[in-house]
């Protein structure tokens, strides 16, 4: 606690600059999401677009009392890689080059890809590597072959240090955006550093191909995110590595539409104090990602990261009169004629005073990546400060961006956005020397007096 | 500052106890917030119900760190006077008792109102303060007689004394539960109190029976809180004087159905720093208000109290490329078969990453008194602490419970839900002598290292 | 056609008069729908309630030229049986009586419920025919016992004599109300009536009760409907048989909420020649419905009836450029907190001019039983009108009441709701002796001429 | 009578052939519905599009009995104008040249209109009659001058005429696609033609532009379509006329969203003798005729043909006790972020069975010029048929396209959309000698016996 109190009397952290180029490696670099960050990054350097959705972009923090406020854009309060430094490359199970992969995806209009279509083409991705056993409803021409998990990982670093190389970089981060893997419990292949790399060596069919790409970034020191619900870079054979060799991590699963829109809306109904009975959700998508979630495996997986974000907020055992009843459940249904887009339906039953029931519906037509995109960006952004800044394993300021937020094993995760959105700016305003924002502010009233 | 520092470190505020019975005088008793609110409590008070939306029932806070929780109720960690102190009385035009008001407002079930017949019977309305400039879709035969509105004053004054006596209370609080007066602009006569009580003799036209009430419990050093959109207790004659004479004031227009959700929403939207183009607000309702606000002159008033809350959060000073072309539209409709309940839609309009659009729907079934109710009963318990823990003039903290919430003319409302329940519980905690929730807890990652 | 003609002059058909009273008997008497049927028709007998959905004791139909219109209700144009005539007898596998189980079933309010106390105790269902096989959700106590299904066969044919004998009935009638059984493929034993009666004796495992229950009736020449998906009496073994005996039959599946919902609305999209891209609907209820639901093989039976609608509707064949692509998904969730209320969602993707696409959303709080109770009167009064005016084997004119209507084999069923009413009231013009309607009227323009 | 047995035996009507070209005179031709439609025809023309929404060109309807169907093209079964021989012209208060318009209206993609630019590029509008009395919310530089309003109709006769010569046109449509007028009460100035030409020559301020084009094709013996909600052929003094002169007409106001869906969905509900207490309808739309229907005098007129639909077909003459109490509210709100596209959402609260009440919510994105280009397309093709055969005055056989469909005098119109298809279908037949349909079919049971 003196550290905290120290630094919100100024100060702030020792950052090393964000001098040279920073790499982005992107396994599933082809897909969706990964193509509309690319396109877009390279529209705003051109100024043709605006970073809609980016807080490191466009937020801006307040410093100082309410009454005499300084407005600070968060890419003034710290050193963050300016979006012109951003080199992208990465694997996918597809060789399309970005622009191809770009016009397939049909997320970003013909019009805006044809700007950026040199800078696109450029970015031709690697051969992935693929096991149909944690994929079963895709299958890709595009896959690394080894013999062993251990000599795919070593392909993989080797690959790594080439493209930073050839492309004169000095930093790299790494944000998966590949599909959802099937759903995996934890075994003991996953506990340690040493069970692990005996697993790698010996082929153990439970290190998926998502593990092994946390395993090459962590083995090199670059920082790793999670983006989609698999088990991955959490376990503990990997977390403590990341810790104790000083990498930090983050993860998982990007929080985009219908889960958005809980941690937005729950939070209020706990706030009010009114209770739950039932959020019935059911969401209807055609891309690629839905053919990957007609797959009850990788379903499963969604499902444990949609489901928990509910039961944290509305905490059952905090106040079972309100949620002991809360009756929650997913459905996410391949509907092909969505096409890109997609569509969320809810429906929430609560009670209020003297238990009388009301409803709330919520139809959110929204798109996937154009909502994901700037939350890779951020993601790549903060985690590249936070391996200058020196914060090590878990980021857990950065549970804003996830629909899981991975913490301390000891601690609950945060699922609050409000609550998130607080430890984001306030942690930047602690890196920054800055004092915290707690909104108490009675003595607006008293000092007067 | 320093005085909050002190607070953080302990000790926490002298507050009078609440001992003996607390009166609450209710401009408006007959309608269909307040039977519901005095039925519920009175269930309550016999175990038949629980007090569901009410913060300060059923709210437990945490205090200490996150990783060694202490989780207090909100009445345990402040002296709040207990429910069963309460005694209910107030004015209406109407002259029906507690008892047929319920029936006739239609909200609660006939069993429950059943329970607490004998309870509600026993409120009988005092004729009210009554102008049909201000209210010109409803007439009432239960209306106050005066010459001069300063005599219509001095009646309600009177009348609050012998309800104080009568009833062997201690303290006092009042709170506007009537209909929405028709809008109306600041006037010379609002300005000073000298101004106001010489309007009062001359009978100022200005002058409309909300702010008569107001004056009165001002004049008594009763808190008051303001629950309609009215231009009312917050004219600087009223407020000034409230400070002046150490009288907590609230206001205005309780925060209900469409608005708590904007208020939930539009914080989310903000805080990923989406665009929003439109927000279209329609809500159909059928009782009373209903009919009240068809009148365009009340319906303005609520109109401008609607409004204020987007353009606060959706900050186009700070976020021009955001919320620039924001085209925000409310309509209320009076639509009889949806009866005392109440159901809005809302169309948002929002963009995100390349300007991409996407919407979002919402159709929220509510029941504005059953909201309503424990925002009332909240606002009674804190208004009376406030009081006790001396804090004077405007409560800014409890903005949480209002469209439109009274702060310091030099501050900006504050309109995020979440900001507003920080203030609140902060607040609380300040009051408490308990250290303030700031979220940031980045030394949980660095403590152990 | 010539019949048609010479009826169409006048003269109507020669129908047996609705003398003595008219049995009821219902497998599933103590299911939602049968009780809420049941209360009903007493409270109408008492006057205590409307019968609202009902066309036999609502509909008024036009009779004659639009310029000289006669409008004459449906229960005055042919002989219907009157509602104090009926009488309520049937089978279940819970021993409730009527009045247990309509308090249990929660769909009509306790004061409505009180109303009919005594006349619904006085429905005592008789042990039910079941086999697990087909339901295997749901278990109850009440079962008949027997060695083999023809010994079942014939103690409900005993029963049904009982009934009519200890109630001095003239006339019965037999309605599935039962839950939903495991979806059925025909099989030889289905194809006669040879093969039934000897699977009866042998037990086989192919005959599920619904069809033990249709071959009871038909044997004794009692009209028999299906309300459920089940495969049934449109077997060819039972089928063939009814209209060899001159049996009226009719099925299958209740059209209620969201398949009514489709039956409105496609028919207006294909009149308007738009086209229909996809169409997802989901539906959410709560009660012993959606729990037989939930077992997917009696989901597959429901979802094969609910299909069939659309396909048929939206012909692809007849308009392959409107109708080709559609992509039609429907999906039934058992939610608890929706207690008895039903609650469908569906979006349509629609395309017009320039294949240019919109969207439809329906969101349909409905409630089942409320829904189907009528439609089981309808069919009740009108299968009993069938019986007395010699109409034999299956009723395609009721098409109107089912989700998947019977039809000859030769002949494409329809489903356009509007078909399907016209259907009907021309057959009660032709039954009567009236004019068919159909429309034209381009000689209101020219007889003036 | 006789005459329709006739024809219902075969034969069919002696109709002159659609030899030469088409002119289509189009008031409004540089709207967002005319430019519509008119690069619609030429992409279809083209190959590049198909007619979907339009009857003539895409329905089928059965002949002859269910079990020996013949399926036949509307276009075969009569003898319509073939596509490529419409010629468009008109008027515009806006000089723009069909691509321009186009543009500007913002309906089909740039894509799409790129293809038919040269085509779009010779429609040029002529000025048009305007008068502000009429149209308050809108100016256009583009405008008639005459010094009295006889001056105005003869040079609009003048510009027809010159139009066929030009074109080499051998038949000419008139067809309203302008905005809606200021609702106006017939007066006695539109009872007959005498006093009509009388005040044409007197500058009567109550003969409205839409009144004087319509004057001037019935002149002409021109058929006349009013697809606006403007008080205009339908006056006794052009009615009449047109009805003496053999000039077919129809009207008023097309058929599109919310309306279109009211006559597809209340047809529903009366079939299945549901109740309904309310139906609310709310519009949001931000194109040109938004910003019109935002001046309540336009609104007006609107909402007058909006609100007869369901006052028709949910007749709470035939059935008070279903929708006596039918409360029906209509909104169409101005709201810019819309843009061409449209919304609608409606709540519908319906009762059932022992009164139980139901709510169905709808929820409609849609494109009105895409829904309304091919009803205009339909209607000029079959007033060019009706004149042909010699149909005269009000085609109420045309309701299917209109929300006031006009009918004789003494007549109910029919708003029913599948009564409208029927006869619609049932007209066809006649005129082609084909046996009309009623769907009666209890011969497909009987036959066979």
């Amino acid at each position: 606690m003196k550290r905290v109190k120290r630094e919100e009397k100024g100060g702030g952290r020792a950052i090393a600059p964000a001098s040279g180029k920073l790499g982005v490696l992107i396994p599933g670099v082809g897909g969706a999401v990964s193509t509309t960050l690319i396109a877009g990054v390279h529209l705003i350097n051109k100024g043709l677009a605006k970073p809609v959705g980016s807080l490191t972009q466009m937020e801006r923090v307040r410093l100082g009392k309410r009454s005499r406020p300084r407005w600070k854009g968060i890419k003034e309060l710290v050193p963050l890689a300016p979006l012109t430094d951003l080199v992208f490359g990465g694997w996918d199970i597809f060789p399309d080059d970005g622009h191809e992969a770009a016009i397939k995806a049909g997320v970003l209009p013909a019009e805006q890809l044809k700007e950026v279509r040199e800078e696109l083409r450029s970015v031709r991705p690697l051969p992935a590597v693929f096991d149909p056993k944690f994929l079963r409803n895709l299958r890709g021409p595009h896959v690394k072959q080894g013999r062993r998990k251990i000599d795919l990982a070593e392909a993989l670093m080797k690959e790594m240090e080439e493209f930073k190389t050839a492309n004169d970089l000095s930093r790299l981060v790494m944000v998966w955006c590949g599909s959802t893997e099937v759903y995996q419990e934890q075994k003991e292949v996953h506990r340690t550093i040493e069970a692990f790399e005996k697993g790698l060596k010996e082929n153990d069919p439970d290190i998926s191909p998502s593990m092994i790409y946390a395993y090459a970034a962590i083995r090199l020191g670059i920082p790793y995110v999670n983006g989609a619900p698999n088990t991955s870079v959490e376990i503990p054979a990997l977390a403590e590595t990341a810790r104790a060799r000083m990498v930090p991590i983050a993860g998982k699963d990007f929080k985009t539409g219908q889960t958005l829109m809980k941690t937005i809306l729950a939070p209020g109904l706990r706030a009010r104090m009114l209770g739950v009975r039932g959020w019935f959700s059911t969401n209807i998508l055609g891309n690629r990602d839905g053919e990957v979630l007609d797959d009850p495996g990788s379903f499963h997986a969604k499902e444990v990261t949609k489901s928990s974000v509910l039961s944290s907020i509305l905490d059952s055992g905090l106040y079972p009169e309100l949620y002991n009843a809360l009756y929650h459940k997913v459905r996410i249904e391949y509907y092909p004629p969505r096409g890109d887009a997609k569509e969320g339906w809810d429906n929430i039953d609560i009670f209020g005073w003297m238990g009388q029931p009301m409803q709330i519906k919520i139809n959110f037509l929204c798109r996937d990546s154009i909502l994901a995109a700037p939350v890779v960006l951020d993601l790549i952004l903060f985690m590249d400060l936070a391996r200058r800044a020196k914060l090590k394993g878990t980021q857990e300021w950065l549970s804003f961006y996830f629909k899981a937020p991975m913490a301390r094993p000891d601690l609950a995760p945060m699922h609050d956005l409000f609550v998130q959105h607080l430890k984001l700016t306030n942690t930047l305003r602690i890196l920054a020397g800055e004092e915290v924002l707690h909104h108490s502010g009675l003595d607006y009233y008293e000092e007067a007096a």
